[in-house]
């Protein structure tokens, strides 16, 4: 029951040697999910050991190149392997004409087809759900439409509590009427509350994308409570003036940020090239908010279970 | 007066955690000029200190994404670096709906104007020619429209024999004669042949990239001598009719293109990702071929200068 972001790509839009492009994968419940794609993220996949095989789908937060020019490659590469299996991409408009473009000049004859589900970046939707995940679009700010992404890990199905078993000598069929939420009657007539028996086996958990974005109340307010944020922070805090101009943050607007939503943890990348070492940003963000990590290529963020 | 070709990327379509797909720089007098340009070719030439802004032209083969797939970021890039200087593109149809549609939906505020000229893949002729250059397209057989490129040092300006102005006692304007490739006059009235007072400081110098392709008896005459010759071999030689099959070569098909050529060394490179160790291919083209050597990432070979 896995809950991870790996960081594939932690640079702005010029590249530098060590760093690449913007993109993540997300494992829930060893589901893999791209966040982002920038140029290279095919080839990161397989140093860091992902299958890119087994992407179930791709979220593009924008259309800047640095986010998406991975993922047409990546888009023939998957034919190359030969995957069957559709792939959905929620992306901003105009992405199916990108598509459209790249499938009638490159790959005519892929073996599977992308699904583009168009993200509407000023909505707060449910883009996706599963079994056990919930995706929701956040609005962001940026200088062009832009949307970043929750990932919402579904309430797990409850845990009958052993001693109550024993204590009420409860039989299969109401210990499986607990597990669904249900009350249990028991022979004496007495009706015991589900919460009297049940417990939740750990807390949902939850994750929030938000780049590129000037600092946003609003995308703040709609992650509130995630255990992790992926916040940019293309600058240092001196540069707040340059952040605003470009719709981009300081490593203090992502604090604040995380601060804002009651965030546990918080990491930062989106790095300019010219901050060869992103130690000063992190110094800044952790004046603010002490829970700032990093965003450093192969690292990968768990987010452990708790009650 | 260099003339060199550093590997950027060594890897046929499936890029593995080593390899990157095509692309090479070829410096002729200080001069870059970008051959192929598979993903992540910015980002490799930044890793072999080889400034992205001084590159003179771009020449693409073909048009499979994973021998440009890299250029539509490097052209972002070098718009975010400020380039003003127009940048040649030469590419076969429809590289201009791409690079249209890449504009269109990316760039359209680039600083500089990308100045695309069609390659005529089934032409001979010379594309690009400078005061110390020529290249010029070479076709090949693959399963798109595909040429390769001849790059040819133009001659040096000849040199005077020093022995020989002693011993007439030249005037400056007659060494200038002299260098112009002219005949001498002396004031005897003796009329000295340009041939016994000059020559040539080297010989001219050539290389030609070969890639993809299948073994073409053509393509080798078309590189008849040249220094160095880039062939792909994305297949060991049991693997002949898969090679034939998609249009590739084999280890030894690229060995006989470099006999037939006449070529002083051969360079081998496109491997298929199967083929974690370049070496089994090397070995089998020494086999025809000794002179040859694995297109390794970072490599660069240079052609000495030679009488």
């Amino acid at each position: 029951m896995s809950f991870s972001v790996t960081i594939l790509g932690s640079s702005s839009a010029k590249p530098t040697a060590a760093r690449h492009p913007s993109a993540q994968v997300v494992n829930i419940h060893e589901q893999h999910y791209l966040v982002d794609a920038g140029e290279g993220v095919q080839q990161q996949m397989i140093r860091m050991g992902i299958n890119p095989l087994k992407l179930r789908a791709v979220f593009i937060s924008h259309l800047h190149g640095d986010h998406v020019f991975g993922l047409f490659p990546l888009l023939s590469t998957l034919g190359l392997y030969g995957r069957r299996t559709p792939l959905p991409v929620y992306a901003p408009a105009p992405f199916g004409e990108l598509l459209e473009g790249h499938l009638r000049y490159f790959d005519s004859d892929l073996p599977y087809s992308v699904e583009w589900h168009e993200l509407r970046t000023t909505e707060h939707v449910l883009l996706l759900e599963n079994r056990t995940l919930e995706v929701w679009s956040i609005p962001l700010r940026h200088r062009i439409p832009t949307a970043g992404f929750l990932f919402r890990e579904k309430r797990p199905p409850l845990n009958v509590d052993k001693f109550k078993i024993v204590k009420y000598g409860l039989s299969i069929a109401q210990i499986a009427a607990a597990k669904r939420g249900e009350a249990v009657t028991l022979d004496t007539g007495e009706v015991l509350p589900n919460e009297e028996l049940t417990y939740e086996p750990y807390r949902p958990r939850s994750y929030a994308y938000l780049s590129d974005t000037a600092r946003s109340a609003k995308a703040a307010r709609l992650a509130a409570g995630v255990d992790l944020m992926y916040h940019e922070a293309t600058y240092a805090a001196a540069e707040s003036k340059t952040a605003k101009l470009r719709g981009h943050s300081t490593s203090e607007d992502a604090a604040k940020a995380a601060v804002a939503a009651g965030a546990r943890r918080l990491v930062i990348g989106h790095y300019s090239s010219r901050y060869k070492d992103e130690q000063l940003l992190v110094e800044e963000a952790r004046m603010l908010f002490p829970e700032t990590y990093a965003a450093t290529e192969g690292s990968t963020f768990t987010i452990e279970k708790r009650r």
